[in-house]
């Protein structure tokens, strides 16, 4: 058995409560390094500050040798495919790939042939995995637990790598889920079970959690669906919608934040905000999901060239 | 008080003289490591070789992890701002960051907000202060001190990051400046105090140090305003006027030089020049600035993320 | 003395063998560092995944401090010329660097000035010497000697950077080469003495090794000189020809592998393939290569800057 982390709805929650607190001991200072010196690499076809710093940290906080990868310099650029390009890596000494791509599902390529664990960093409009969890360990860090919370998820649902599987996740763990935003962005008719649609104010006034997601310029093909002004007033959290929202209610958001559309300039780092605390915790779930994906590998690389008909001896 | 290093016109004589001092023991041999393990970020918005691989081998030679951040593959594509880019670094647990981009005064928008020390890698055409600072070691280094030595800048003053601020610091420090050069590339009804104009062939025969500037093409908009040989023949460091220099004086040069404009081929690795001691000594004063910054920092990034509630116990 | 690797032709076969010798106690498991803490820089002005990122992981296998150096943002972009870019990274304390570049002979201008070792990591169409190696290395752990050996290098002989080195150094070991492929890329009439020329299927049928060579698109000008499907059944490894191939007999291919044109798809990781042995074989040949240039380096960097008139003392 591998232990990848592609997507979250493959994991039970038992798994998602393992890793949210093994994340919470690194949080609370605890380390764990690797006995020998491991090898990983960040493959990014897609930009990202955020996450691929974030994992940047916690494979050096995990004591491990981060193999650089850029893309433009890559023989990704000469046609190679992403299967020969990561068999290449592991045949080289990597001894785990973390993958971002904007091909949804690009794994799938991958889950024959490649022997070493792989993180999914995104792919395509389908999964953020490391996203949800952070997500998830935010909450838990404020609420102590899932069992009764509304999350309310506004935005552009449709395109998201997190409404989805996060929605699945924490209904699983024993919250529901509001949905709202844009009708156009938003499945009414095919709601997931324990989810529901409302209109913004509505949800913003009932949810204890307000998670708001970016508006994704970049995937829609540069066409400007909304004004800036126009999405703000209509499904953003403006500085009027804050204050109906509960005592206790906090604010997520993935970033990065188009300040003045999905939230008011002057919100982003309020009391209320977590945004800067997820990105924090960010570094500790990729440490929890690394160490997994270390610890409990398969012997690892030495089965790997084993095609060899003897050994030079010299 | 944050330890930043924004321009060498803020910092008094005695900080200047600190900071050489602290540069001359690094080149000498000593060694200064922070007692826990710090993560540093060097954000070029702007290209350079000299100055990010200078400050990556400072960087490792203290012992920080650095961790790479690369522009092209950057949310700053997506359109997010400066101060969210650095405020991410600091969440996710970035100790300080050095930056340099091409807006002046940059720094303006993060000095609220921004916890961790920002290290100025060169700003527009404002400051580069590391680079002033290893032009007064590399002088230091060879005359003692600046009492009464006579420092020739000749070049476009106008547009140079270094050339107003070297003369500063140099006059506070003891010496005068002559500064030449094409009419047009030097205010000469607005001198500072303590600096003087004069025709190249009489700035070359009367200095201590002659100071070449880098023609920068690239910041006039790709319009020459100089043949080649144009400029080398009337403002450059030519064999002949090389042979006018007093005997003890030196060549410095910021680079990249641009080999037959500025100064002759054949000069740039002369007995007189220490341009690539300058390149050197860069190394050491960016090991003291950053020491500086990071033996000095209040308290650091426990106080960042603060606004929780309650800490999760499980 | 300079323990450059610029071309294996230049090389005697005792210095092959000691460079196999100990790429292969690196196999086994041996280590080597150097007492001091060296810094190496990887300068790669043409993409490569295989190259650098096998340079990357033998570099810190050693121990070595990898700075980066990245070709986008470096002031190669103002026009500095290479001699410069690896001058002033010995300035500033680089202790040996790796280049690759698109120029043939490249390093003719770096060999006068520059006084740290410099590894060849492929010039132009000229050389590419730990690629040899690797050959080599996989090709005597097959077999235990190259005396007597039969090895057809198949492709395009005349663009390929490690044909002629390749044969050569076989030639020099004992074996016998045979070249096949498009009578357009292989110069029938001026075979180097110990090759002869062969249709492609008596030379798969007569070789102990077949060696693909990579059709290199990016190389003719993005002309296609043949339909993807013609070139796999005139001169590639089909299905049909890999059966016509001896008991023993192995297939190499120095990656990325365009699949279905050189190499049949189901053929890349069949049993006779040592196409990722090969890359796992880079590694250790570059660690062998890189601890042979820094073992033996000169005293190093002390005298580079040595022009100095007196130290300031303070």
């Amino acid at each position: 058995m591998k232990w990848d982390l592609l997507t979250t709805s493959k994991l039970s929650t038992t798994e998602i409560q393992e890793i949210l607190k093994s994340a919470s001991g690194f949080a609370r200072g605890e380390s764990w390094q690797p006995k020998n010196r491991l090898f990983i690499s960040n493959l990014f076809f897609e930009p990202s500050t955020r996450t691929k710093t974030s994992f940047e940290i916690a494979e050096r906080k995990l004591g491990l040798e981060v193999i650089p990868f850029e893309v433009q310099t890559s023989s990704v650029l000469k046609g190679e495919t992403l299967y020969d390009t990561v068999r290449t890596l592991e045949a080289i000494g990597t001894d785990a790939v973390v993958i971002r791509h904007s091909a949804d599902n690009y794994f799938a390529e991958l889950e024959k042939g490649i022997s070493i664990p792989i993180i999914n960093g995104g792919d395509g409009r389908g999964h953020h995995p490391t996203q949800s969890l952070l997500d998830l360990m935010t909450i838990q860090q404020e609420f102590g637990s899932f069992t009764g919370l509304k999350v309310a998820i506004i935005g552009d649902i449709l395109h998201s790598r997190v409404a989805r599987s996060n929605a699945d996740a924490l209904v699983r763990l024993g919250a529901s889920v509001i949905f709202s935003g844009p009708e156009d962005w938003v499945d009414i008719q095919g709601l997931p079970q324990g989810c529901e649609y409302m209109e913004v104010d509505d949800a913003i006034r009932e949810a204890d959690v307000v998670m708001l997601l970016r508006v994704q310029h970049e995937r829609h093909d540069g066409k400007l669906l909304f004004e800036k002004n126009d999405y703000h007033n209509r499904f953003g959290l403006t500085v009027e919608r804050e204050k109906q929202m509960k005592k206790e209610s906090i604010i997520l958001h993935p970033a990065p934040v188009n300040r003045g559309v999905e939230i008011a300039d002057g919100l982003v780092e309020c009391s209320r905000s977590r945004i800067f605390k997820q990105m924090e915790n960010g570094v500790y779930i990729r440490m929890a999901v690394l160490k997994r994906a270390l610890e409990n590998r398969n012997g690892g690389r030495e089965d790997v060239n084993a095609n060899q008909k003897w050994q030079a001896t010299y």
